[in-house]
């Protein structure tokens, strides 16, 4: 039996031969093996339904909650939408050899940054076994190998999806080694993979915070991380009373519980008269509110919000909310409590607003707009492996061009440097 | 006494709020301090010189060696170019608030990519005090705080360098903490700091490999480092002779101290009929030349190069020459013994060079040129805080630009997510 740092260098070295395979084919081909993948999962249907039955069958006598239950789920409908992501993916535009920069210098040196592919990309996931195909798709379009870890409750799914993509991107003429699932489920060998310097340019970890956490604690790879969403809306005094309520209500309600959803608001004690109407609103709907004093004396149904709910992500139809003084308030609440996730205002002030934007210091800022526009599908950018909230690299949404490095080409005609 | 812990941590709060207030100032003021700084590093001559020399005093005590008392030296020129740093660093361009890109969603939204200073920057040196100022000028310069930790044999001049620094700093309006410099030389308090998520967002080594390799084994903040550059030239077929000789004259002899120097050339058997008067060029010039068996046939003065000798970085007037049979030959070479920071080839056919640069996985790859121009200053970045050979956020020179982050900015009219 190898240890599982000796299965580990395997791996990586498989994965470094095909990163470099990738590297050199051509977009036609990646795209090709993309639409071949999505292929053998459709013809692949029986098999994979099956395999996930294991997974369900596993999954309830284990007693797993129902919300997993459902994630881990599969049916015709969802290997349908597996599938046409993966073809989504191939008619991105390619994100290689793009010029980003390009300039000659005094001395006639052309120097360009051109993107080029990041290497081989670790994921690490939980129940959802589309991501094992997601995953994939976007790593491979960008022209990168990846290692899939998915969680364990997903095991079967994983393993029937992973086989009938690999036999597409074979299929296609790619190594295949492109896509490479970790054969074993030991904990020991994901704490392997994130020490793995030689094998792993980045480590992307997708599921719940203890998971992101984990990884982020063992990984001596560089991590592309998404912690918290403890969103923000500020609602200026020159606020639209209408616009205000309709965005509030959607970035709280639409989705509750995805990552871009507002947790706390914070309102301009200036605006307060308006305040009532969205109160409203938001309790119409479902939503629980919890207030400082003043909005709790607005309406009897707010419950008083304590210390600890200005630092909760909610990801549930329950809204904390504060009355401010001023935007240089909302900006201290907001860095105080803040993830630096997605927050933003509410303001027909242009001026107001351009200066808190440019104070915020989070990924995404908005204006006049929800916080569920957080996602690279809305951004345009086709599809996403995550939101990432760390600092370098990449920032907010990861779609297949943040999963790019890039070059310098300096090209000359025999110059030597004085 | 406070344990290092609770040192990094308070050190940590005042970067932030600097951090905090540098985001929020104008490019001018910013500007104002590096030009304010430099005017009083001119001004303290007299008391760094007497720092220094207490310095100078201890190593000569300890019995540095010459090299290393070299770097540790200032004397009035030194100081004076300390100086012109920073206000060379003032004039450059402004790179924050650049609108990177910028598009509108057919939903209306408009999106902006903005760049942003990216927060608490810790830079670990060693003994050259000049690092004190640079550095902090160039963190400054792109709005970040800066944590310094020089080398501890350079206390003295670090402190008072940073004195004079941080009273411009403060004449011109800025936190005075914007620049702090770590006030112990225990090793400990170093590795306190590389673990301090909290507190930084970036270390950036700089100095030797040791260094280095201690920084990126111990840090859990993210690392912007610089290792080896065992750097190489591929002279192709259809390479012109005296341009070929020019440029490696050139690559390898310039300076072949620094990282962008040449460490070993690959030469086209094809070519190979070119290559006496090359060898005699370099041995002419004083260069060590170490080859494979063709090579050690063309002259008797080349010496035969060992397996090890593919793998090292010389930083020395020492060439290891290898005959390939062709372009791919190269490229194998150089991936199994490339350090990807800075390779290229010498070749008229155009096609050719392409296909070779598009293939090498390297931070920088050049044409027909030196890999002395791996160099922030060469490219037009105005001054470097060194070369990253990793392969997120930053690849190569890393000047002002490199030390900014981004931020989206969604921009709408009350838009809601359907």
């Amino acid at each position: 039996m190898p240890t599982h740092e000796q299965l580990i260098t395997e791996l990586g070295h498989r994965g470094r031969r095909a990163a470099r395979a990738l590297a050199e084919s051509t977009a036609a081909r990646r795209n090709e093996a993309l639409r071949e993948a999505a292929g053998w999962i459709r013809r692949r249907e029986a098999e994979i339904l099956a395999a996930n039955q294991a997974d369900l069958t596993a999954a309830e006598t284990q007693g797993l909650d129902e919300a997993m239950i459902d994630r881990l789920r599969l049916d015709p409908d969802r290997i349908d939408s597996i599938a046409d992501g993966l073809e989504a993916i191939a008619e991105l535009p390619d994100p290689l050899e793009r010029v980003l920069a390009d300039w000659t210098r005094p001395n006639g040196l052309r120097i360009q940054r051109v993107s080029v592919p990041l290497g081989v990309i670790g994921v690490i996931y939980e129940s959802r076994p589309n991501v094992t195909a997601d995953a994939a798709g976007l790593c491979i379009k960008a022209g990168n190998a990846v290692i899939l870890r998915g969680g364990s409750e997903a095991v079967n799914s994983n393993r029937a999806l992973h086989e009938a993509l690999s036999d597409g991107l074979v299929r296609a003429g790619l190594d295949g080694n492109s896509a490479q699932l970790l054969p074993t489920q030991e904990r020991a060998a994901v704490g392997a993979l994130l020490r793995a310097h030689a094998s792993l340019d980045m480590v992307v970890p997708r599921g719940g915070k203890s998971l992101v956490q984990r990884v982020q604690n063992e990984a001596r790879v560089p991590v592309l991380a998404h912690l918290d969403g403890n969103n923000h809306l500020y609602v200026h005094a020159s606020a639209d009373p209408a616009m205000s309520r309709d965005v509030v209500v959607n970035a709280k309600l639409r989705r509750p519980g995805i990552c871009g959803a507002l947790e706390t608001l914070l309102i301009d004690r200036a605006w307060l008269d308006h305040a009532p109407a969205l109160l409203d609103a938001l309790i119409e709907r479902g939503c629980e509110l919890r207030g400082d004093g003043a909005i709790q004396a607005l309406n009897a149904a707010v419950r008083p919000a304590s210390e600890q709910d200005w630092d909760t992500e909610y990801l549930a139809p329950i809204l904390s909310i504060r009355v401010v003084e001023d935007g240089a308030a909302a900006l201290d609440h907001i860095r105080r409590h803040g993830s630096g996730h997605t927050d933003g205002l509410l303001a027909e002030d242009r001026e107001a607003a351009a200066g808190f934007l440019k104070r915020l210091d989070s990924a995404i800022a908005v204006h006049n707009t929800s916080t569920q526009f957080a996602d690279g599908g809305e951004f345009g950018f086709g599809a996403e492996i995550g939101i990432a909230t760390g600092r370098l690299h990449a920032r907010g949404p990861v779609g297949v061009e943040q999963l790019t490095t890039f070059q310098y080409r300096v090209l000359g005609a025999g110059q030597t440097r004085p």
